[in-house]
């Protein structure tokens, strides 16, 4: 795993980790009140959205599991996936923790925060921690809003269990 | 899910994220650190507590695990766990994530925030997610404290395992 | 668990929660991205830092899973656990929620706060939720840094599965 060991809380101004945490805490919640069509406007129009195994990563296997290069391409994702999929009715909780600003140049802020995201089953109410990683993003302050410039999910597990149908 | 899509990060100040979130904490911390007592301290007098699933909430099915009506009446209902409930021996351990304002007129903040709850029983140690979900809160500012007005906690899953014996 | 009802979210201002909350997440990115080295730095010289279970905290009984009475201790134990343990490839992911400042005496700071530390084994991918349990911890300031002075982490289940190889 690409490591940042550079500590830089000094770098950022208590309202913009506030606007940064926002934009962090939104995408998730998008996600989990069944808005997905919602995260498409929090990446910039050129920006990346990959999700893919820590594995692949740390041995740069560029084989993802998503990887979208513009906002117009994740909503056509998300249009696929209310359009096109088959699967269980199945909805996401998030938990994030942990975000740091890891570097930043002018208003460009690295970050890393941890996400847990865990998936109850409509029919049988089953719940299970799907999936654990690490978010390496790059956002971009824009005034009082910020926007993804780049989103790179780095889950743990080796193995998706099943098809990933909604973005994490 | 009664969504909201609009972000109000410009809505609150630092040090009043600041109450709030450890008005939310506290809550939890009260619980886990079993000192259940002291959550009827952190609702309004003629507060609302109410504890439902995500599936009855978004098809307007009244059917809640927990309603209380004041402050008062949530201080019965954990009198009642203390004194007449028979139950093994286990404890809850809080995460908290994602805290947002969603809202705000004067000194009443809207909030929306991502809850899950592990148990670990006495006995065997075992350690399980039982709860996940959303938290829907309406605080009360009141200087540098805050209290809640409405706390509606609604879980994920449609089955509660057990008798739900702690309030979350 | 020695308990503490007292909130102190006025004994602090927002740029030194930030601090402080950057510490501890450090702590656990440093774990979770393999330079476990790296918390050394975060603990004073003459600093202490204890893993124990809630089960023998609360009843005074010394035995502790970890006990380091300084950083070159704890150094010595982060370097016994490269060199000669053997155990299956596995790495941890954090979970930190709920921190809580509940005392200050000048720059010294005592907070609470929960965490949840999931395992995933390299080879066949499992994961599974290994500890939750509160942190109580004695941070002291150092102007725009701090150093944990104490870092007691207590765990809710009382058995550990196996030896417990990575810091938490």
């Amino acid at each position: 795993m690409n490591t940042t060991n550079t500590r830089k809380v000094d770098l950022i101004q208590p309202n913009e980790y506030f606007i940064i945490q926002d934009l962090i805490f939104e995408w998730a919640r998008a996600i989990d009140e069944n808005r997905v069509e919602d995260i498409a406007k929090l990446l910039n129009s050129q920006g990346r959205y990959t999700v893919k195994s820590r594995f692949n990563h740390d041995r740069d296997l560029p084989l993802a599991v998503i990887d979208c290069h513009s906002a117009a391409q994740l909503r056509d994702r998300i249009l696929s996936m209310r359009l096109a999929n088959v699967y269980e009715p199945q909805h996401y909780r998030h938990m994030i923790s942990g975000i740091q600003v890891t570097d930043r140049q002018g208003q460009i802020i690295h970050t890393r925060s941890n996400f847990m995201v865990v998936r109850t089953m409509e029919l049988d109410g089953e719940v299970k921690v799907i999936f654990t990683g690490q978010a390496q993003d790059i956002i971009e302050l824009q005034g009082s809003d910020a926007k993804f410039k780049e989103r790179l999910m780095l889950f743990d597990s080796r193995v998706i269990e099943t098809l990933l149908v909604i973005p994490i």
